[in-house]
This record gives C-alpha cells, sequence and structure tokens, in this order.
C-alpha cells in the first residue's frame, strides 16, 4: 500500500486526491500546516524533506509530477494519464511539468520575492523588473488554453488538472477581481469532483487553502 | 520538422541535445544570450516567452521536461525514455520533473535569491533562512542516487540525465571546491557524448557554460 507523507496545504494533496479519483488505498503520514515541524518531519526520513513524499514497499518517490505519473501507469491501469498516440497526449505532458516547471516558480517571484525585495528598501535589482506581470500572463494562457475544452489536457479530466488546480489557485489570487471565464469554470468543474471533496476531509482537516485572500507566504516552498 | 525556438545557454539546450541523440533533423531558431533580447524574440511567437517553445506542424509546445517526452514517444520510438513495466520507470519519472520541480528553484532560490536579499541590508526574511543549504543537500542526493548506476534512471542513459545536467551543474558550481565522486564521473559520462558535442558546436556557438566559475546571474529564470 501507498504510504504519503503529507503536509497541510502543499503539494502532497496532489497525491491524495488522485488516490481517492482512483479508489485506491493509501496510508497518510499527517503532517498538520508548519513549516518548520513538516520539514523535520519529513527530513527523518527521506534526504529531500519534501511534501508529497511516497513510499512504496522499498521504492522511495518524491516530486509530485512524478509520483502522479506513477500512480496512474503502476497502480491505476493508466486511468487519468494520456497515452501517447491519444490527441491530447503534448498537452497533458505540458501541463504536468508546466506546472511545477514554469507555472509556481514565476508566481512566487512575482509574489514573494518581488515584494521581499521591495521591502528591503534597497534599490531595485534589475532582475525583479522580469518578475512583473507573471500571474496575469500565466492567467491569460491558461484562459485560452482552456477555451473550447473543459480540461487542461482536452476533454476528460486527467492528472494533469489535479497538478495544476495549485498554480491556477495561485494566478487567480494573485489578479484577484479579475474574472476569465474559461479559467473559472475549470475550478468549479474539478473542485466539484467527489473525489476533490473526499482528499480536502482526509488531506486538508483545517478547511480549504484561501481562495481569493492574498498570497499566504507560509504557501511557498519553503527550501 | 520539429521547430526549436532556442536561447544560448538556457534549457532549450536540452531538447537540441535530445534531437542529436535521435539522430532527427530539426530548424534551430537561435538566439543569442541576452535575456531582455531572447524574451521579446520569444514572446513575438508564444504567450510565455520561454526556451525552449518548439513549434511542430499545428503544434507549439514549451517546458523542456514536456517536449523531451513528447520528442522520445512521438518522434524517437520510445528511445531514451523508460516505459512504465521497466525497473527504471520510477527514477526516470522522478528525475524528468525532479530537475525543474524541486532542483531549479531550490539552487536559484540559494545562490541567488538570498545573496539579493542580504545584499539589501533589510532585516533577512525567516524564510531565507530555509533556502541556505539547499544546493549541499541536493548534491548529495544525486551522489547517493548514482552510486551503484550509471546514470539517473540506472543503467541506460535517458533524457533524465539530460534533464539533470543543468541542476547538477549548478548544485556544483555552488559547491565547488567539494567532491563527490559519482556525480562527477556520471558527468564526465554524459559530457562526452558525441550527440552533447554536437549539440555544444550548434546551440552554444560561444562556448559551454561556466562550470566551476561563480553562479552567473545572467542563467536565472528570468520571469
Amino acid at each position: 500500500m501507498l504510504r504519503i507523507y503529507h503536509i497541510e496545504a502543499r503539494r502532497s494533496d496532489r497525491v491524495v486526491w488522485l488516490m481517492e479519483e482512483l479508489g485506491l488505498d493509501y496510508e497518510l503520514i499527517f503532517t498538520p500546516k508548519d513549516i518548520a515541524a513538516s520539514l523535520m518531519a519529513i527530513k527523518a526520513v527521506h534526504p529531500i524533506g519534501a511534501a508529497p513524499t511516497v513510499r512504496d514497499g522499498d521504492l522511495w518517490l518524491c516530486e509530485s509530477g512524478a509520483i502522479l505519473e506513477y500512480v496512474v501507469n503502476r497502480h491505476g491501469g493508466g486511468r487519468f494519464g494520456v497515452k501517447p498516440d491519444a490527441p491530447g497526449y503534448p498537452q497533458y505532458l505540458q501541463w504536468m511539468h508546466f506546472a511545477e516547471g514554469s507555472a509556481m516558480g514565476r508566481i512566487i517571484n512575482e509574489m514573494m520575492i518581488a515584494p521581499m525585495l521591495a521591502a528591503s528598501g534597497a534599490p531595485k535589482p534589475p532582475i525583479a523588473g522580469l518578475f512583473a506581470g507573471n500571474s496575469r500572463r500565466l492567467l491569460d494562457f491558461f484562459e485560452q488554453s482552456l477555451a473550447g475544452q473543459d480540461y487542461f489536457a482536452g476533454e476528460d479530466f486527467s492528472a494533469a488538472d489535479i497538478m495544476m488546480l495549485m498554480p491556477v489557485r495561485a494566478a487567480r489570487r494573485a489578479c484577484q477581481g479579475e474574472v476569465r471565464p474559461n479559467v473559472e469554470a475549470w475550478c468549479a468543474r474539478v473542485e466539484a469532483r467527489p473525489a476533490y471533496a473526499r482528499m480536502l476531509a482526509r488531506a486538508l482537516p483545517n478547511g480549504p487553502p484561501p481562495t481569493l485572500a492574498g498570497w499566504p507566504k507560509e504557501d511557498a516552498q519553503p527550501v
């Protein structure tokens, strides 16, 4: 049985959500949201100390995108994945990687790092200017990519939608008050899934993460 | 034919390297290393403006990890990929995602963002302390993961090695003077590949990126 090292309101939500979608049993090692404590808890068992980390027999695996692909193809019979010969495969791959590759870093740079640099009162380093508008640019890209399709990889819900909810919510928070109809409809669609509700009950017992509040500093990648 | 939008010394090297490994033709849209100019060049054709971006007929795709998987499975007949039933599959997935998911962000936080915050002279925000030691921790994880195996996914060279060279070099630069024998041997092994030399000639005509100099600021993710 898959053991999931989980920290509340971090990327390990994604693994719990996929397990609930697939109806697979799992063991949840739950750590309440607390950066210092949670890092120590997972560093005690794995050198990187990230959430999610999973253990499956003798195998240890970290990195949410990798874990979702692993579960889909080794435990889920391919459900919620997209096969190489399917039309949605390129988009599936792009969003599986984009969520953590380009999206989260750019949003964090704009919403956390740039304000820290600004608050320092020092002359603004030239690179900080490049962060401005990241979240809006991403949100526009998501909006355009969801035109005429219900999910990120096309007609069907997939693991790519699970990967993308965090950066989509973060970009929406950053651009609060601005409406992107395709993005709003997609959020409502994925958040209405019964497996999403079961994930919330198990992985976020203290309530879902804020949707339209300011970017919470403690949500940042801690290391 | 795949058209690769490439900026010198950025992540688009990876796509060129894989195409050279596979012996596939490609069209290279080359932009010399210059952040402002290169961003504008790619933003003119794609909303995110990242390197790599590729065009394949009517399809546009960004994100290096996704592009490598796409090329492996749609153009390369699966060569340099690892199939779900192969023993190295979990590791292959982990490193394909880890390179940009956890590794590069953590190194950039330690080597660029923390020094910017320190140079500002402002009181250090608590989160900055969490960045310290990131690169050393990563390098130790790489060293341990390469024990008893020649490549990141096991016995055979794969796209995961192409993904990992950039974060491995960055972590080595950050810990210069410290020796990790498995990591050193792996670097020598992958950099000795004829396709790597062909990539350097086409994608880095002004010389390879520095190996042991200080972390070059202009190598950062620009947005």
